[in-house]
Order: structure tokens, then C-alpha cells, then sequence
């Protein structure tokens, strides 16, 4: 017998994960992104090749009808200026406004203090999911990033935490999923944690469970990534055959290289 | 008998595109854009691939300038804050002034109403043509995107219409081109219509009929497409091998791909 | 016998260049890059190629804090706004208090007095190395950019000057390298000299000799520009390929490919 809203075994874990990224191809939600110029282009070619559409406006005067007529908000703090912050305020006021999940990705909080603090104060204004590296994530949390501190602060932010790095951890604070698929060249490519963020948003879009939306999106992009490592000769054709293995994910594939626990 | 200034077959029209583009490959204009972000690398070597030299600081500052020392300008509405509308200001008067072509681009401008009516405001200004998809024509003309109706509509705005989609459709209200070249992998990369707009800006830099240079720019990007979509593997290499087709893509290739009417 | 400090053959410059660049793999040196939008991604996926750590903000409040924490900066001149121009002054003068190696790249100052000018200031304040092509060169220096104007310029300015072209010539006014690696289409894609510039930033990081420092990346680049020349079916692959070919650069192939004299 099996209990609702539960998820025990790995097969149960990558078919319900196969079951939002179909979603998301099936629905072709609206993903608003405000992100940084570096990550601008290949996010948004990652979200076409998942199904999303992407929009990427950061002015001020119409970021709000951007996001009010989008599915889901990234808001990825690698470009910390007084336009983009004008922009977050007001996306995330509109996000809260239409019941619009949205995701945090706090890019580099360990090298500045102010954006750290930025960040501190967004995770209070209610993003359905974070998605960070282990130094952003001790920053944040004031702990190091280990299972029982990775559930306390999810808890705590009332937030899912998609930690990423060699093993990705998934935790809404009662469940935890562990994410062993991925490649060695991810971590050689800019921006691939920005564009994990923007999968997390597009898979926020289509399903209700931010923690299983969360795995969903960096289960898909770690399978894709060995799917891509096996026919790049380095970390330029990398980034492209990443892209190309997204758009041809499909359930079967994602099921069968799944690697979670 | 065959009257001046009249194209009457498919050959006549595919060869008077190719003249142009010879001319983009052996003047070499320099071609500045403002443009948004996510385009700006795209555009750059999509300009430089088909022969013509790029330029795209929108800093107000400057941008007159760089426009005063061109051959042509891209007017791209995709990113719209308080100091791209300055730098686009500038660069429209300065283009005036110079009597240099311009292309307009309303990018999205169906999900932005502030947008929508600088875009409207702009297309008094004098552009020798609009690059536009069918959602962005019905918000600027108020019309559903028909023959008729873009015919009256570049009659009314005195400009060239260069509407993209499974068939591209080019009109100044007496000629109408139908060019049924493209393939299914253009809708799924970013800023493709970016780079088509871009191109038109090349084309009208060394053609005087701006119907002729908008027809000459998709045709060119059409037929690339086709080309890049039997090397691609998926929307990433697709991005990466129509920059190689159009560098490839030469006079012959481009009469007998050619499906214009 | 040999001098020390001197390098007299080809195999001892090419020699010197490799430990350079294995130095940038073993170290992974932060480099903070104040750039355009154009050449962002690019330049950030080349670094990391090269086994260097890049950063980008140019927000004002915080680029102060990010050179702080880097081991050397790119100030690129490609954007020019009056945001990028307060990061610079303020990345300067951080990169003066911490005794941190800059670079400076004068993006296309040959369009554009103002950028000129504020080029022209910039090389008082300390930039070890300036990596620019000939036009840049004779806006900058008021002479053509041959051998004795070069040297002299670099002894007056008290700097590095790094041309590039078919052929890259280094000198500090004592010394004089002529690189003659590199590959046609590398002026056929956007930002190269932009890359180039960054590269040049890494080694500082590593390489007290700036004019080391310098040769060394520009004779990486242009060697990784023929690795990829061999494979590219044109400029668009070509730029994934110097990705590609730069991160399998190891010393055996550059020395043994190196034109230097």
C-alpha cells in the first residue's frame, strides 16, 4: 500500500520527475527571467529546449506585465544593480499578487555582502525554491550545507533548497532527494547553475509540489548533461550538445539514467 | 518586354536577393544595433558571417557616433529601459539626419503596452522597414496579419513590412514576396528574429529598395536555416551551424534553395 | 651563458609561455572582468577553459569587493556608460590599493572621441598591459603602430603593449615578441580581442613579467585558434572550437606549435 504525496522509491521519484517535464513541454509555460547578461542567452535557449518560453525584460516600467502574464519568475542575482533590483521588487510584488512560483537563485552571495543581504531579505518575501551552490548556501543559511542543516533552513525559510554540486540535494525539509547524475564539464561552463534555476522556474510552472518540481528540473538537467558529456570534446561543445540533449530528453531516458535516492 | 523596377518571376526576384547579398559580402557595411542582450552575440556574428561589420554600444553618450559613422541601423525593442529609449532617440535622429537606412524590431511588443506604443511612436520616424512576427503586426496595426492588411499597413507607414513566420511575407503595399524557405529548429532558438532583423539592416545598407533588401535578408536567413537544419542535432547546434551556412552560403546556393513568389 | 631576465630564442620564449599558462590551470586565478555585454559569455567560458575563475558584476555598489577578492581585472571598454564607467573607476582604484594586475582593452576608441579620451586616461592610472588592435593603437598612441612607435609608447606609458593582428606583436618597450600563430577566421568572430584581452588578464595573475604575461596568452590564443581552425566548418563552430581547443592546450602543443621570435 502506498500513501499519497509520497514518493519512496527511486523509480517512483524519476516517473514523477519524467511526469513534469512532459508537463512542461506539453504546456510550454511562460517563464520570466531576470537574470544576468552572461546567462541571458544560453538560459534562454535551454528553456526553448525543455518547451518553456522565456522573456528576459529587466525594465522597470514592464517587468510587472511580463511577469503578470507569465507561469513562473527566476529571479538569479548574478547582476546585482539598481535597475535589476528596482525590477526584482517589482516582479516579486506582482509574482505574490497573481500566486506566481517563483525561484531565487542567489549567484555569488559569497563574494558580496550586500548581495548576500539582498538575498536574506528575498528568501523572506516567499520563492517557492532556492537553487544554489554549496558556498552560497552557507552564506545564507550561516551553516554548512549538510543534510540536517539543509532541512533545518527549509524549514525554517519555509522554501524548498536545490543545493547543486557533484551530488544535488533536493529538500522541502521533510523529503530529501539526492541527485547523483550530472557531468564533470558542467561545473567548466558558465552559467549552468543559472539555467538550473530557470528549469526549476519552468517545472514550478507546471507542478504544485515545489520539492518535486525542484528535482525534476536538476534531475533533467544532470542526465542531460552526461547525455551531452558523451558527445562533446570539451567544455564549448559542451554547452551546446547540453542544449541539444534537453530537446531531446524524453521520459525513457530520464527514467532509465535516473541516479536519485 | 520587361518593365524597370518590376520583378516578375521567382528567379528574377531569388537572383536580385542574391545581387544583394553579394554587395552585403563586398562593401562590408557597418551595421550598428541596438539590440537587447540575449541577441547581442547572436547578432554579431550572424552579421559578421554574412560579410557585414557590427556595432552595438547604446550608450547615449556615443551611439550618435557610432550611428553618424555606419551604413545602416537596427532598432531592437527587446530590451526597453530608460536608456536604450535615449540611446534609440539619438540614433533615430542622427539616422535621420545622415539619411541612413533603419529597421525596426518590436520585439514582443504583445505583452508589453508601454512598448507597444514607443514602437508605434517610432514607426513615424521613419524606418525603411519593420521585421515583425504575426502577434507583434496585430498589436501595432490593429489587424489581423492578411495580405490586405499588411499591404495597407505599409502603404499607411510609408515602410517596408517584413513579417516572419512559417512563410515570411514582404510588402510595401504595391509588391508582395511569399518566401517558403526555413525550417522548424528557428522557432525553437532565441533571438532568431533578432538576427533577421539584423540582416535586413545589412541588406538595406547597400540596396536602395528597401522591399528588395528585406526580401534579400530572410530569404538569406531561410535558406541558411534549411542548411544548418541538416547538420543539427538540436536547437544548440542549430544556433552554432546556421552561423556556418550563412558564412558558406554563396550566390548559386541561394538561387537554386530559393523558394520565393 | 645566459642572461637572467632575458629570452633569447624562440624555444625559451615558447618555453616560458607554457609554464605561464600551466600556472593559470594550477592556480585557478580570479579575474574580475569589467566587460561588454557582446563578449560576456564568451569571455567567461574561455577563462574558464583556461582554468581561471571569472566574475563579471559591474554594479557599482559591489565591484569593489569583487576585485578585492580576485587576482587580476579586465576593464574593457566595449560598453561605455556612465554605470560601467563609475565600476571601472572604482575597480581601478581597488586594484591600485591591492597591488592587483589590470589589463585594459580600448574597444573600438577609434569610433568614438569620448571612449578616446577616457581610454587615454585610463592608461595613466597603472594598467600593466594594453591589448588592442592597429586603429585602436594609433587613436591611442597619435602613430602608426609599428616597431619603434610601440616600443616607445610602451616606455612612455609605462606599460605592455599587446597588438594583435596576423601577426600579435608584444612589447615593453626592451623587448619585442612577434607571435605568428592564430587562423583567418578568428576575425571573423565577435569579441576575439575581447577574449584575448581576458586571457592576458589571467596570466598577470600568475606572471610577475607582464610582457611574459602577455605573450603568453595571446601565443595560447592564437595556437588554440589553429586547433580550432583544423575543425571548424565555419565562424560559428570555429567559436565553440577555441573553447574546446583551448581547454586540451597543454604544454607539449604549445611549444612545439609556437611561432615566436
Amino acid at each position: 500500500m502506498r500513501e499519497p504525496d509520497s514518493l519512496r522509491s527511486t523509480v517512483d521519484v524519476a516517473a514523477a520527475c519524467a511526469d513534469v517535464i512532459e508537463r512542461v513541454r506539453a504546456h510550454s509555460p511562460r517563464v520570466h527571467c531576470i537574470t544576468n547578461a552572461v546567462a541571458q542567452n544560453f538560459t534562454a535557449n535551454v528553456l526553448l529546449a525543455a518547451g518553456a518560453r522565456p522573456s528576459m525584460t529587466i525594465s522597470p516600467e514592464e517587468v510587472g506585465s511580463f511577469v503578470a502574464g507569465a507561469d513562473a519568475l527566476l529571479v538569479n542575482l548574478g547582476t546585482f544593480d539598481a535597475a535589476r533590483r528596482e525590477a526584482t521588487d517589482t516582479a516579486v510584488e506582482v509574482a505574490a499578487e497573481e500566486g506566481l512560483p517563483w525561484v531565487l537563485d542567489p549567484v555569488l552571495i559569497d563574494r558580496s555582502r550586500p548581495r548576500a543581504a539582498y538575498a536574506a531579505d528575498l528568501v523572506t518575501r516567499g520563492p517557492r525554491a532556492l537553487r544554489l551552490n554549496r558556498a552560497e548556501f552557507s552564506v545564507l543559511a550561516g551553516a554548512e550545507p549538510e543534510g540536517e542543516a539543509l532541512r533545518r533552513y527549509a524549514l525554517d525559510a519555509l522554501t524548498v533548497v536545490g543545493l547543486t554540486g557533484e551530488t544535488d540535494v533536493v529538500t522541502d525539509g521533510a523529503r530529501v532527494a539526492a541527485i547523483r547524475n550530472g557531468h564533470p564539464l558542467m561545473a567548466r561552463v558558465t552559467a549552468i547553475g543559472c539555467v538550473a534555476s530557470a528549469l526549476v522556474a519552468a517545472c514550478l510552472a507546471v507542478e504544485g509540489d515545489a520539492w518535486l518540481a525542484t528535482a525534476a528540473a536538476l534531475l533533467a538537467l544532470g542526465v542531460a548533461g552526461e547525455g551531452a558529456g558523451a558527445h562533446a570534446r570539451g567544455p564549448g561543445s559542451f554547452a551546446i550538445e547540453i542544449i541539444d540533449a534537453l530537446d531531446r530528453l524524453d521520459r525513457d531516458l530520464l527514467v532509465a539514467r535516473a541516479k536519485v535516492q
